[in-house]
């Protein structure tokens, strides 16, 4: 099985990465192409565009928004135009419309397409420890098995429309977002009445909210780490726009969603485009004079 | 040291049989006598009013709300009639107000209280498992430190003064509503996406919220187990009150508690006053047209 | 028809002139007695006591809160106290609790009570130009439409129920909080994206929005003239705080209520508690990073 | 002056018909041609294409969203295909995004564009009573004052750039919601305590509340006459959708158009596509039981 990798960012880079250390023939974009030159050195081939990218069994895309699938994919040069029709598997965090569109245009010309979006960051990339969500026909679910098991610990079918697993990623993205949004308002509560924010996370932690979430941004929030992001507040209001859209195409009232929205925008305005989503926490706090 | 123990309810009764258990000598009170008859046979004294109750070292209330904690402290023969000034140790989720008029009016009758609120349910209050939360003088919890090693697994030590435990203990049923909401809200977007609830929920609990609270709550909403009420939405209600009086004192905006508030006065109008506090996922199922 | 009056501070003082001028028997009462002193150099009987006040057909009270009504009702030497048994009518902001518990007391007193809440500032209750909004018996309103002829522009009667009135009154405040909010809201996109307030403001006032509420509040907002107060932010929370125990009791959820409330905190904690209730308009501008 | 007018709608209609009364020689394009039959009987001439109606030197635009607007402009045979190069006068409420590709692209290409969208309904439209909300260079107003005379009782300049109008028109509709909200939910909280809701409204608009937006709305929503629709809930959760856009490029935190939103889908989810925006009522009734 041929493969392409499209999109060697961070995460995009310890995919392929691993995919080529399970002994795949791969051939790697990217639009910077130096970004590409470790890969090339461990064996892979560069390609001049995507389409040449694609012109395999399986190409993968792993980008950081709408437009830059939307232009890999429908662009001169695009996957679209590959000689090929292979099958293509978004790794991306990206809009269930897109999805939608991916999935037919893929159909339109002969191709296939599954959406598989991925949590994890980029160190468990690196270790081949992603948890993949996918949908999408089952014949080609089949055909990506081995490829996940190869970059990732799991992975997940929620359906056989791609663009269902794009919810469920959103939908785990929002609930990071609401988990953060809820330790920050309790640590705000707690400080204001001198407690100690490590302290009210120690017995949260330890009795019902023993899960990574609450370790991870517990932790960042009682130490007020806002700097440097590790997902800059930008990209979560992205995700959280998508979010938004999705909820507004099915018809679903979210306020939570309203919640975390109103406080991203603000630590942007108050605190800068450099902060982490977390940073809500910086507001929630100023909100209440702290 | 003498012990007593008044409020004998599903939880309190398990937490007395447990200090009996033991070795402690235990005097026990309750509204409506029968409750007490099991710990009486087991070598319990049974005391006639509540005032009687705390002729002790250290006296217990676990009571269902302020009203109750606040009859057996402050009325004729409560707590404070007592000839002993006992070290009054009040395990309910009260009010933080209550909780610092507690601890004065012990100071100015010569006598000590701590507050010492409780996670964990009467299974594991039963089983001696539950989590303690603790807040006062220091030499007064080391007086109890046996004592909550003899009814839980763990306690934790957040303040010096009284009140502060409340407040934990409130950020906790705050945050286990917050998750509620967020997962009900989640589920809602992916149900009218067609996907399971349950499959998200596995996706999420495999991932980053592998904690008790969403395991827990995410089964019941997936299935929408509302009926019979774990814990009723009137006494979620009435603890998100508490949050939100102790959210005004100290200036605090809560955004979040807005938005579960409103749940549950929703389910509570249009479900009924016997459905969980959980219930809160089938109106938010219900505003998407589910 | 004689008449008592309890309270009398600017409110107070300017209706009572009003009744004393239209010819009524007065006896008056306040805490601090030299607020009485210029009514009874007008004609007024000073009393010792609110039951002396109260020992006449109608005795009015306006104070600033359930406490003062509570009090000066329920008290020794209190209206309940008094030998005759007088229509006891509050103009008071209270809670729709007090206003039932007062009308079931005076009912077992053999006396009755109404609820005419007002609206209007001291000015236009010094031009009795106050709107009176009623709620009782119908033979106890007739009573006092004279009464209210005298103090107001004009009377409302919303229902048999005492208090109803009340609720009506509280309606009105968090309406006027409601459009507070939403003009500071606008005006923020607005002053965001280079607008000036006063244009926009110009252009609302001219179409849709041509009504008092948005004169001046808008033009508060506008000039960000928020000190001194008008109506301070911590009397805008109680009554948003009374707003919220009527919504609990009666099952409604009101999500903008939640909005305003936790913007009304946040003006406190961040700009103190003597800023006017629109000073929420400097807490949406911070929001945003102006 | 020769004028254009593209879209003739029930609004574009009634506008362009005035603009004919006044003697103005006007060319006509609507994508129904047949919409054009009683203008061209009047007087107007027909183009066959939107290039050929802003063969003129003032091209208005009347149409029910930024893709209509977008064909009109940029497709073939658009007005950037008009060999004269007019002034495009855009009256529809668009976003501000597309106002400010539109200045952009009238610039290019050596022509020019001003915003003026406008308040009323097609009654005032036809009375010539619109207000007109305008923004642009002073030049280009200048031109178009007369015209706006035309058509409406009064036109305001908020600003120099033209996504300014839009930004205003944007908070009128952000503003209408708003009042709609408060109103629908103080009338729940009214009518679950027996209060009618025609007797708040009556108190309301009595006094601080007595603007058109209150009077109307109000009405409406105390008979709770939400069909036929006068504006359907998808176009008003449209305008929502353009306020959240113009929010967030602006990074300001709007919480209550979280809540109006909300309730937008949650009326179109269960109430269907039909209902009128004002229907929000309807949910907000029944999420408190009634």
């Amino acid at each position: 099985m041929n493969l392409g990798f499209i999109g060697l960012g961070n995460m995009g880079h310890a995919i392929a990465a691993n995919l080529l250390k399970a002994g795949y023939e791969l051939t790697v974009w990217n639009r910077t192409p130096e970004r590409a030159q470790a890969l090339v050195e461990a064996g892979a081939r560069r390609a001049q565009t995507p389409a040449e990218a694609a012109d395999v069994d399986v190409v993968f895309t792993m980008l950081g928004d709408d437009a830059a699938v939307s232009a890999v994919t429908f662009g001169d040069d695009g996957i679209l135009a590959a000689r090929a029709k292979p099958l293509h598997v978004s790794m991306s965090t990206i809009s269930t419309d897109l999805a939608e569109r991916l999935t037919q245009a893929h159909a339109d010309a002969g191709g296939r397409y599954i959406s598989a979006p991925v949590f994890g960051r980029p160190d468990a990339a690196a270790a081949a420890k992603l948890f993949v969500v996918t949908a999408g026909a089952e014949a080609d679910l089949a055909v990506c098995r081995p490829l996940f098991d190869a970059v990732g610990q799991r992975h997940f079918v929620v359906g056989d429309q791609p663009a269902q697993a794009n919810i469920v990623k959103l939908c785990g993205n929002f609930l990071i977002m609401s988990a953060i949004e809820g330790m920050a308002e309790a640590m705000t509560l707690a400080a204001k009445n001198g407690i100690d924010r490590s302290a009210l996370l120690e017995v949260l932690t330890s009795t019902l909210f023993g899960a990574p979430v609450y370790h991870t941004y517990g932790g960042i929030l009682a130490e007020e780490r806002f700097r440097p992001a590790g997902f800059a507040a930008p990209l979560g209001l992205k995700d959280m726009r998508l979010v938004g859209q999705a909820a507004e195409a099915a018809r679903v009232p979210l306020p939570l969603l309203g919640v975390v929205r109103d406080h991203l925008l603000s630590a942007i305005a108050r605190e800068g485009e450099d902060i982490d989503w977390s940073g809500i926490g910086a507001v929630i706090a100023k909100d209440a004079g702290l």
